[in-house]
């Protein structure tokens, strides 16, 4: 997907997009939350977080970071990470991403962290992975691609938290010797 | 969210949200996959996997299962869960299905299982939980509601893969003596 959109709060839906009539926005039976319900053919639109899939693509001591060619954060640096898509797994998502965004070839390996992001109904899952070999270049959505070492990380220049806490993990847990998934909330005014 | 609704693919959508004209179904500049894009005001549908987050509800050797009053499973047994919402935490999202299905308090602890089940595009996310006292009940989704030890599993009348894979894994570590979090997917005709 493109996120080439500001991120921004639920959608105010107006309309059935089975039938296109005005929707009414009230709890249906047996719920219990607020739905935009069709004034015409009762089918109901639900709205659900999304899910952002990534990955940490290693090569030896280093890890492959993108700059932003897109908004939101333009000209910051990531992860290769986008929203996952219907039919695919989250393992799928992270690997067409690191090709999309980077033209890289991943194997992903395990699950490594989840992040809720619930003032923006988003929820971020990164793998380890391994980067394949070393013929990535940037996609259209990315400015620059390289391989970084710790100590070369733009720390102050990362596009989002759960990328700089994913970061900030991982090379913790290589100088410790075993790497521990970890699952955290991002909170206002971080994102 | 109230999931009595048959499990299903994409829902055909044939009106923008937004402003009820016709869509039409193309590949958006910039994008790479057919979206719902509107024929008046060009806002896109997108369309993505959806996250069901869950626990296992633990107290002394026994864990809480519920016995399905809805469909799909109508009369099977699971752990609660249910679809996140937007703008909860997928551990608030799994403490609210608790209270939900088995008028359960819990305290989540960590994540421990993570499916895709790329087919019906969704994401299964489920978490180790405390439960915090034995003042349960069936709620409004639930026949029944009880506490079982490993041998009093329902494991034939189990209703979902990612459910009877989670307490697999559960009962092997608890006996290994470490929980261990695992990522895999569910595969058709398993769902």
């Amino acid at each position: 997907m493109n996120p080439n959109v500001p991120i921004r709060g639920p959608i105010p839906i107006r309309h059935c997009n089975i039938c296109g009539s005005p929707v009414v926005h009230r709890v249906p039976d047996g719920d219990n939350a607020p739905r935009a319900v069709c004034s015409a053919c009762d089918h109901i639109q639900y709205q659900n977080p999304k899910l952002i899939v990534g990955s940490v693509p290693v090569w030896e001591d280093r890890v492959l970071l993108c700059r932003r060619a897109i908004e939101p954060r333009h000209g910051k640096w990531t992860l290769p990470a986008g929203f996952m898509e219907n039919e695919e797994t989250a393992a799928e998502g992270a690997a067409r991403e690191a090709m999309e965004e980077a033209n890289a070839r991943i194997e992903v390996e395990q699950l490594y962290t989840f992040f809720s992001v619930p003032h923006i109904s988003q929820v971020y899952v990164m793998f380890r992975a391994r980067l394949l070999d070393l013929d990535f270049s940037p996609g259209p959505e990315s400015l620059e691609v390289k391989l970084v070492r710790e100590d070369e990380v733009p720390w102050d220049e990362l596009a989002f938290t759960s990328v700089r806490r994913t970061l900030q993990h991982f090379f913790a847990d290589r100088r410790a010797g075993a790497f521990l998934p970890r699952f955290d909330d991002v909170r206002p005014p971080e994102r």
